[in-house]
């Protein structure tokens, strides 16, 4: 029962701003897993590390402990190499939908371990799980088989996987410890690489809608988790993307399938399309694929055959209808203009209060509520037309909501140009 | 149930260097005493605050929160005015044993709220506890009277008195947080405001066997605790003394009375008997008699007459034999010279080890155990005389202490001067 060290060192060595040792993180994951080390030492310390900071080699030991806490899942036994794409979060963010079936349309098999969604942002399991009878649950044996047959597969992560995360991630968000740089840069890369993955491409969201406001704090998550990466062997890049204003033109589980949908036809939002395009020339360029093209497969009707046989294989219906919230609220332009902002964490507020998200983990969600937009910054509109659809099956909420809209859009007069980041900002890799 | 204020609010508010409201500092340390702050909030908070820091408004609002938590003890009513003293902790130091009654011979009524000993630093209680019948708990009504009567008191501390701050001391041990000055400060200040005495002298220890090692830290501790009893309506006055080697000839619980009964009978080391004399001036000064002089006092043997009346009053008896350990060990001097260091902290260490301290709130402490000195810095030696003795029941930790005290002193060819901070280093108030 003797421990080899002593929590209170381990607090005191990063609280001092000295640089924690091998073996000091190597027990302080393991006895916190073990439950030695107590969740109040271990939020002193999550306070100490997001204050003082972590350098490169204590976040790669610190990462490789989370993985260590857990199984490893190894797909190297397929017959096509494996990437896979993470976000850190934005409103609208549905981009995971159409670009799985793409990529793997494109010959590269993708391994999506995915989560639920957790305050403004929406989850990718709750909006899947939207489509009658899909399932997020599968055994390992199931996901390989599903990555042979139809080469893409988005499931929930099982519960070995990086335990010490789970445990950690969840005390995090209780105790002001969510932004530091290192432990979220760990607990993403603990899942991918324990995940298996051969490739790996970061969307690091910018702006009010994503957890990163700006391009700095972006450029260095970025950049940690691409050296985490990389050093675990997995080749891995990241794009640093716009997150200011939502995503295409909904919010909301049932209505972002819909919009993906869309995508996978050869319709949809421009910026969906062209982000989809571009993260999967990424994923296809990572996994050894640098001279398909990707556009080619969405075009012809590949990617949407991949989507429907990835919907069935997880018990879902692609030709069911999908679910429609019972009341809607339109919020109409005051004036004519330019609409030059739509805020994308006022719109992701107000779609969350609607019923697309939930407050708590255990907390059930909408399948149709949301946001609808009907126009994106840079468009002219006329006063008195619609803007904003609000979808929800509870009209009570409607007033939250529209009190999270306050302010959420400028409209200037005709003639003015707003002052808008590319959709694609940066590339880290 | 609804709750004012979010605990990762109030904890992101300090995370990020901004000021707490009173209404946040209200509620957090209401909100933890009813369990509703979870102590995983609680210890990030408080590394918040180690590193962050608080003013001087934030640490008077979260100070008088801790004092709200529980009752306060108001001695108004007494026929003379009160004074106490607090010592921020060190080795040997049994100045409270002399001091109370010294103090309450000159006219000012004593009482005092004392504690156990934690570490290597001792107790006062646990020293007093060495005089067989002598008991710790009395009433505030049997603590009235006893000032009325004798006009000194040292026991413990009710249950009632600032829960808060229990509860967030027994955190800040296990959690790396106990070394931020504003909680320091608010802890010690918070009960001696709610103790209701009208004066306070606070003995802030500098050195190896303090808490703080150097004298700017020190200087900070004691204004910040002044500025916060000044502010509460208590006259406030605080020295910084010498701790870097132990005070007196004893460290260890019978040992210390045993040299405090030589101080009030006109004895004593040279080093004890100034710093009681000292501090005694200090309250009788801060409680309005200035022109008493203590000296007289201890020696025309008031003070010990006091002293006997105070014991027996809690059920001691004075004229007992203390306590003494079954084992003794000589550590003899290796040269001739003259000693120039005998460090504070290693001595506590191994008087700890001996059986005098505890390493939990709940281990028993050993009456008898503890370290003398046959010499203190300054003195010259003669290779093979003694230079401590060691004191225990268990003779099978003489190994330990011995491994503590490893380096604990120098001797210096014949001639050199030890280069020694004064016994009273500096004033502040």
């Amino acid at each position: 029962m003797s421990e080899p060290f002593d929590a209170v060192d381990v607090i005191t060595t990063k609280r001092d701003k000295r640089e924690l040792g091998d073996g000091q993180i190597d027990w302080v994951i393991d006895a916190y897993t073990r439950g030695i080390v107590a969740d109040e030492q271990m939020s002193s310390l999550a306070m100490a590390v997001l204050l003082n900071g972590m350098n490169r080699r204590e976040i790669a030991r610190w990462t490789a402990a989370m993985i260590a806490s857990g199984e490893r899942m190894d797909f190297s036994a397929l017959s096509r190499p494996t990437a896979d794409k993470h976000s850190t979060g934005g409103v609208g963010d549905k981009i995971t939908l159409p670009l799985a079936p793409l990529v793997a349309a494109c010959g590269v098999a993708v391994p999506q371990l995915s989560g639920r969604g957790l305050g403004h942002t929406g989850g990718t399991l709750d909006k899947l799980e939207s489509i009658p009878g899909w399932r997020a649950g599968l055994t390992t044996q199931e996901m390989f088989h599903q990555l042979e047959d139809v080469g893409a597969v988005i499931c929930a992560a099982g519960a070995g996987l990086a335990p010490a995360d789970k445990k950690l991630y969840a005390l995090r968000d209780v105790t002001g410890t969510v932004e530091a740089i290192p432990l979220i840069a760990s607990s993403i890369m603990s899942k991918k690489i324990a995940e298996g993955t051969g490739a790996l491409v970061l969307d690091v969201k910018v702006g009010s809608g994503a957890f990163m406001k700006d391009v700095d704090q972006a450029r260095e998550l970025a950049e940690t988790m691409v050296a985490l990466g990389t050093d675990a062997g997995v080749t891995t890049v990241a794009l640093l993307t716009n997150m200011q204003t939502p995503l295409g033109l909904t919010a909301g589980n049932a209505l972002e399938v819909r919009e993906s949908v869309e995508v996978l036809a050869g319709g949809g939002p421009e910026d969906v399309v062209e982000l989809t395009v571009t993260l999967a020339r990424e994923m296809l360029s990572a996994a050894g694929r640098p001279d398909v093209d990707p556009a080619d497969a969405l075009r012809d009707g590949r990617a949407m055959d991949v989507w429907r046989r990835m919907i069935s294989s997880q018990g879902g219906d692609p030709d069911a209808a999908l679910p429609v919230a019972h009341e809607t609220h339109d919020v109409l332009a005051p004036a004519d203009g330019v609409l030059t902002q739509l805020d994308a964490l006022k719109v992701g507020i107000a779609a969350w209060r609607l019923g697309a998200g939930r407050a708590r983990k255990e907390d059930p969600v909408q399948a149709g509520a949301g946001v609808e937009l009907h126009a994106k910054p840079g468009a002219q509109v006329r006063g008195g037309e619609r803007l904003l659809t609000l979808h929800t099956d509870t009209p009570d909420r409607f007033e939250r909501a529209l009190d999270a809209l306050d302010r959420a859009f400028v409209i200037a007069p005709t003639g003015s140009r707003p002052d808008l980041l590319p959709l694609v900002i940066e590339r880290v890799g």
